[in-house]
């Protein structure tokens, strides 16, 4: 896979020419919803994952299906941002306001080495920037129970809409308040568990995904 | 499709064998991630939706491919909360605290008629409930625009979990930050359109949906 993978944009009513933004989707999703085809079945699952320019990673224990099963065959993962429930004055003109990523691409079992331990990093990285050097080092028998995919990429489709309704103009005189409902991910302060002292500080792992993932 | 569909839970690690809580997890989402096969490929989509007992409604333009090209081919829905990002003093034992309800079932093209007509009231009701009662009535060329898609249920997983970082015993001697960074969703106040007038009271649907989708 290349980086003009991620120009391969698909032809969406609402598609957005522009790598930048696939990317600034997927940087700023906590969960991929991953699809696989099974006994000619699909199978959605969410996931986390990791964008390492242009390339996804998902992990999971070894011997999980999506995992240990897709190596080779093909993956559809999409990250949605839903910001808002657009108010029309009719049901038909109704919308949500919201981006999504779908990303399009086979699925390659990583063998352990620099890019299986790389994988890993960036997924915790992903989630919680700077958490790595925060915790201890993984033992070999928990790399040994992991299991990494690469997705390589084929095809990337992103929709974008933002405003308010588009309502037909002659409903705008009608008595019907229309306008957005505001929607977005909102991140707490965190809580520490019964072997944290409680007074303790938050370590900045958890600010930086505050930083991150807030909109 | 029958009641009993709801109670097919599959055998995931961290399955929840509750009816009623995948009714919850389906009721409080905005957005399914809906997946299906096309050319042997698997592709995921978010779309709203609305559940009708122990049914499945999504909707879309007539011409629209998951809406013209699904009926009686399996689907899959997975709605999913994200509740938190569980920070444990190893990479490895990091998780989310989620939950998550992939239906399995097939697509049914709903013809006009009666249930067609509920299932577009369901829909615009599970995001804004009350809404119907708020906007004027759909006209006949709008309903023939619009493509509504059932989904009769085959199979249902649960998945939950809540509660801290399960670390190694041994670990909990460490001088590391652990416990639950909480993510949820948040709704704020509507924002009126510019025909709207700025002092006008939100509808009862917007304060209806901040109770609905609000944890």
């Amino acid at each position: 896979m290349t980086a003009p993978s991620f120009a391969k944009i698909r032809n969406p009513k609402r598609k957005v020419d522009d790598r930048a933004v696939a990317h600034a989707i997927l940087d700023q999703g906590l969960v991929a919803h991953v699809g696989f085809v099974i006994d000619g079945r699909p199978m959605v699952m969410p996931m986390a994952y990791a964008r390492d320019g242009e390339r996804l990673y998902i992990h999971g224990a070894s011997k999980t299906r999506i995992v240990a099963k897709t190596g080779g065959l093909p993956l559809c993962l999409t990250v949605t941002h839903l910001d808002g429930i657009v108010c029309a004055r009719s049901g038909f003109n109704h919308s949500v306001n919201y981006r999504s990523c779908v990303v399009h691409g086979t699925g390659r079992w990583v063998e352990p080495g620099a890019e299986f331990d790389r994988a890993l990093w960036l997924i915790t990285d992903h989630l919680l920037p700077g958490r790595n050097a925060e915790v201890r080092e993984a033992t070999a028998q928990e790399m040994k129970a992991t299991g990494v995919l690469a997705v390589d990429v084929d095809a990337v489709t992103v929709k974008v809409r933002t405003g308010g309704p588009v309502d037909e103009p002659e409903d705008h005189a009608l008595d019907i308040w229309s306008g957005v409902l505001p929607v977005t991910m909102a991140i707490g302060r965190g809580v520490p568990d019964g072997h944290t002292a409680p007074t303790r500080a938050e370590p900045p792992s958890l600010s930086a995904a505050r930083r991150k993932f807030s909109l």
